[in-house]
């Protein structure tokens, strides 16, 4: 049985939600209410081990919050790898409650390697990894973020197991951080490297375009440079987009807008921190989940506001 | 108390040695010996956990054969992060018994991100962990590698904790793989990619610089581009270069010998799959570990030749 493209499962999704913005857990312990560390605290012997269920039983409440309006999720994984073991059993099992609820599952990890150990990474997070003479699913995300330095040898891996069991990837083009124009604004050859980039994802996606015309390989594009968008848009004409920087990152609906296509697809735009810890503006931080969920359906209304003023909204 | 520069606490143990090669803990389940795979399959239920112990039981076999001649050892994460929280306690706690074997121990996760997300980063795997009011160490290894294709912001965590703890910090400016100068390799302003990041790396490094005049901000410097090595040298004269590749990858010892500086320092030499593996060449898998003592020797014998015949050799 020929498994289902990447692309076409993230557009499905965006479809069943007429929603193209996802929430990304980026589940700073930190941040996560007082009221619930100090409930998980008490429950575990072991510190770590708290924290990590804290982490996760902060992740499920935000999921039942919004699962039902959004498409996907994002997880940032330096937040759990902060915890150990104990965060990377909080990040494995939010995954899992994520899908078991019809999210599609990212994992903003940024990884790369040279070849054989970048065939490992996409192993644990896409593919199955070598189990006793058999193969088993690892993390078993949708997608991840890779880091593009090392080139193609160190992304091959994913884009086998792209291909074989539907997943995807979203390369590294242009971040949202203020320094991201040291390395990726570099000029060479009369184009900025992370234009070069663009050309190596456009590349690396040609192989695996689904039935509605995106690649599952996509491209990490920040919203804060709204002119470049415009630009890399035509440079990976069948990339979906995944756009960080909206929300607390500044990136605005209509800022974003240019990061699709006239369809009204090629976009997947992300907000963390300004939905998941929306209940800090607010008195009770006992509604957390309700506080995030009326950032997501605001979000969500901007940005489709924003596409139907441009006249690209496909609902 | 002020603690102990990164760059001075890898040159003695160096110095105490006599050997500036180190060996990788790349430690791939499929290659490890069959014997062991199967001794620790029968003795646990769940086959990641079973997966995860075998690996750590592995690697502290190669580390008490080898810690007794090698200054540290290289920990691979993508192998370990293949068996989810199993192989994070495998990383955690090979870390551990390396560092009380008094072994430098480096986790060679190429992380990057933007700023609070790289601070997490750098917390997990270096710094400390905020826990319930307090801050707890995490992986507390002594340094790690970094991807620069984010610019300052996103290393400058690392740099914070590389300076209040005594780690250090290796970023990849030129790596091993064959597509390495895809985006590494580009020409801007007349100088490569990869050298533009050894200016921002030696910028990086000059607030960290140790007794010894080195500094714990290093490099990844391939020892399969042996030419470039030595202008890279000139660009960043207090990093100390990780050169990967030696071996397995293809480097040889007079190749290598040019990543050091005139006075014997400045590189550290690193195999892994040549050393932890060599088994494979014998008869009995059960020599594993003494298989990889004799390379580890044999490496370092090599390498400090190619030092002694250049003139270079401190001890």
């Amino acid at each position: 049985m020929k498994v289902k493209n990447f692309a076409d499962r993230l557009l499905d999704a965006i479809d069943s939600k007429k929603n193209p913005s996802i929430i990304g857990l980026d589940s700073d312990f930190a941040r996560i209410p007082a009221f619930l560390r100090e409930g998980f605290k008490s429950r575990f012997a072991d510190k770590f081990a708290a924290a990590g269920n804290c982490i996760l039983g902060f992740n499920k409440t935000i999921i039942d919050a919004v699962h039902d309006i959004v498409p996907g999720v994002k997880i940032q994984s330096a937040f759990y790898e902060q915890y150990g073991p104990a965060g990377c059993r909080a990040f494995l099992e939010t995954a899992k409650y994520a899908k078991g609820k019809g999210l599609i599952v990212i994992g903003d990890v940024k990884r790369s390697d040279i070849g054989n150990t970048s065939k490992a990474y996409s192993s644990a997070y896409l593919g199955k990894v070598p189990l006793f003479g058999s193969a088993q699913p690892g993390y078993d995300l949708d997608g991840v973020t890779v880091n593009p330095y090392l080139g193609s040898d160190g992304i091959r891996p994913f884009l086998e197991d792209c291909e074989k069991y539907g997943k995807g990837i979203f390369v590294l083009v242009k971040t949202s951080n203020p320094s991201s124009g040291e390395v990726q604004d570099l000029v060479s050859g009369g184009k900025k490297i992370y234009e070069s980039v663009a050309g190596l994802v456009n590349g690396w996606g040609k192989g695996i375009v689904g039935k509605r015309g995106y690649s599952s390989v996509g491209a990490v594009v920040a919203a804060t440079c709204p002119g470049e968008a415009a630009g890399l848009r035509k440079m990976m004409p069948r990339a979906i987009f995944l756009v960080p920087g909206y929300g607390a990152q500044g990136g605005s609906a209509p800022d974003v807008v240019q990061d699709f296509n006239s369809d009204g697809y090629g976009a997947v735009i992300h907000s963390a921190r300004g939905v998941i810890f929306a209940y800090q503006n607010r008195n009770k931080e006992e509604e957390f989940g309700t506080a995030a969920r009326e950032v997501a359906v605001k979000m969500r209304e901007e940005i489709v506001g924003a596409m139907k003023k441009k006249g690209i909204n496909p609902w």
